[in-house]
């Protein structure tokens, strides 16, 4: 990496590139593989990496198929289930949470989104990052009561059925832990280097609403949240917040919460680092002062190179990264869809650059619209990879004008004393077999 | 239902109403529940309907927390699962695809989506519709191909990993089978009744990419694509949708396509009835005329009441349904907001008007934005409930000014011979007590 080529202008981007590999011929290096009636392989310029694909090696020998019949077109397939709640096929077990075998125990503890392999910007389920402090309650949602007291005109104690009458909205946000990834930290795939980051559709009711029935008073600045979880983790909220874009969620992408994702209810507030968004939520408290509880004060601040802490930094800089090709891959000498996710904090992304030479260069990439605020967003870069070592990185440019900074440019400002709200960029190298690792590893 | 009220113009449609709803107050019934330091009872505008509500029976009979503490926060819950992918809370098990027990044999069958337990427009991967033809194969996608052949420069045979290596792009559209629901069919539920729609996001490679590679020839017409289910579904699909927005699809929210829904490759035309977006798609065979298969001849065709049928009917027309409250639910008197989803294959949902008089008078619902071209729209209204019998319906219009139509004036144009494109409202009829049921029950 050079540092100094990472934090030049934007004036010395070029214009979005791709549009001369667009009208190239990606088939160019390879015959028709039907050209007369038989099939020999798939060798276009999107397949010429034969050694890096055994499906593809297997078609150069000449594939059975056409005109042999697989198996599961001869026989009926599985009928419909008994048990219908539909899960991946078997062939893609490997896809999972990305855990860390080191953990000393999995009570506190975290499960990384496996971003490698992942499309678009909405995260399933299933694959929806963890992290939590005291593990994860199995809550009853009829015994479970959300209380709002304080310096309210009418303190209240809300049933599920409750919140579930009030009007509601959906929004797609995502959600990323401030420790993603912290300091020192190069992990080897983008799961492992950024996985405390994912992004959903969430319906619920926005707390502006519910504040607005139960009266605060103007004198309120702070709300305190708990969970009902055994860490009973509490973070303050300024009111301003609350009364903008805070919502009190209980479905994610169309279903109800998953239980690690604060089932039945949690708080969201959009583009604030990942646990003020208290899951199990059970109580807001109105206050006048934050309540400096743990997660505010011995956690969840930034140490800074003088002693000092850095105190309530909420926002989620804007920040990006390349998911494909990325760590662990290997990819074939040619045509090269450099893929990734941009998100920030403070609304929507503008544009993301892509350097291939470590940070000397950049090219502008396409967004994947609409862009929506503080969600993810896809950018993609086509590019065509020569078979020499290369560097690969992006940079998110968010819409108040922030450049998302290199990580010597991020530690000289913060020192390496921190942990958390590291938003550096995490450029992967390519070696001459095309095989990527983290350039800092 | 009025029948005539029905099909009345826009032009007599009452402004977005609401406004004076979300002024009141919404706790307007009760005194607030934690007015000393102890609980009674959340009973607000939202929560007024004691009978409805078990857990606000409990409430209001004085519930243990807080002061008391629920179990789960006493003792840390789970940690960190050992098998990492995620799955609903064992109190959602209800919530499950709606697969009818009175099918002969599941390998040609269906099941439908939970809508009434639905929220916002994605639809989670587990929860999906399915609709089959000869059961769902288990296909290994190394060994997978994609055969593209006939009027082409380049016959060709692709492997997944060339497909995935080709540019990607990521668009939010719904899926429907023109079955739902058929004719007669007057569901219970909001499953039942219109069920067989979804929407997610689909993630994959532009068809016209693909075409523009390999040449195709500009007398060609048609694409007859083939599936490598034990039923090899066969559709033909007219040149001009492949190279406008059709695409070869891999992956769905995120992760890769469930076996249910086409893995490891989909074709995707949106807007077109579901059957034509093959699934585990083996070839496309690119010709002058379509192959008149058995999906577009003995099936998937709407015959009318001359006898003669309709053929090629690939548009899947505005529709909307009410989710919320819906068949088989109770509501209590009192505020409530009618939630609902509204598509069309032809764009954009304009606007949806709501009647909770059967049709006779209408007001305008809010749209949850931002409102995409082809994908599930979420609307909403709120609205008092007095008690008293009435029948609440939806009505969508899509931004070609198609009005979606009443049952009746449906089968006044097509007759009740068909069996596909039904897309009438759906109309609940509000009992005295609070239970819904289909107006047409």
């Amino acid at each position: 990496m050079e540092s100094d080529s990472l934090v030049q202008s934007a004036a010395s981007v070029a214009p979005i590139a791709g549009d001369e590999l667009k009208r190239r011929r990606f088939l160019q290096h390879a015959g028709g593989v039907l050209a007369g009636a038989m099939a020999s392989a798939a060798t276009g310029a999107f397949a010429q990496g034969e050694s890096a694909s055994p499906a593809a090696a297997q078609a150069q020998a000449g594939p059975e198929y056409p005109p042999g019949v697989p198996p599961w077109s001869k026989t009926p397939g599985k009928p419909i289930s008994k048990h219908p709640y539909g899960m991946p096929s078997p062939f893609e077990k490997d896809v999972a949470l990305d855990v860390r075998p080191t953990d000393k125990q999995y009570w506190s503890s975290s499960a990384r989104s496996p971003l490698q392999d992942l499309d678009g910007i909405i995260t399933p389920n299933g694959l929806f990052y963890q992290r939590h402090h005291g593990g994860v309650p199995a809550i009853d949602p009829a015994q479970h009561r959300l209380m709002i007291h304080g310096k309210v005109e009418k303190p209240w104690l809300f049933t599920m059925e409750d919140l579930r009458r009030f009007p509601s909205v959906s929004r797609i946000h995502f959600l990323e832990c401030s420790g993603n990834p912290g300091y020192g930290v190069h992990g080897k795939t983008a799961a492992q280097a950024n996985g405390l980051v994912s992004c959903a559709e969430w319906t619920g009711v926005p707390l502006k609403t519910v504040f607005e029935e139960i009266g605060v008073d103007t004198s309120a600045k702070w709300v305190v949240a708990e969970g009902a979880d055994a860490a009973a983790l509490t973070r303050s909220i300024p009111m301003e917040k609350c009364l903008d874009d805070a919502l009190l969620v209980y479905s994610q992408n169309g279903e109800r919460l998953r239980p690690e994702q604060g089932y039945p209810l949690r708080l969201l507030v959009p583009g604030f680092e990942g646990n003020m968004n208290v899951k199990w939520l059970r109580r807001l408290h109105v206050v006048d002062a934050p309540a400096y509880s743990r997660e505010e004060t011995s956690k969840y601040t930034d140490l800074q190179a003088d002693g000092k802490a850095r105190q309530f930094t909420f926002y989620m800089e804007a920040k990006s990264i390349i998911t494909s090709p990325s760590g662990g891959q290997k990819i074939p000498k040619g045509v090269c869809e450099i893929r990734g996710i941009a998100w920030s904090g403070h609304g929507k992304i503008s544009h993301v650059d892509v350097s291939v030479d470590g940070g000397r260069n950049w090219r502008r990439a396409e967004l994947q619209l609409p862009v929506l605020t503080k969600a993810l967003t896809r950018f993609r870069l086509l590019w065509e990879w020569d078979g020499k070592p290369a560097v690969i990185v992006s940079r998110a440019t968010d819409e108040t004008g922030y450049v998302q900074p290199s990580l010597e440019e991020l530690v000289r400002l913060r020192s390496l004393n921190g942990t958390y709200h590291n938003n550096a960029m995490t450029p992967w190298r390519i070696a001459e077999n095309g095989e990527l690792t983290n350039a800092y590893a």
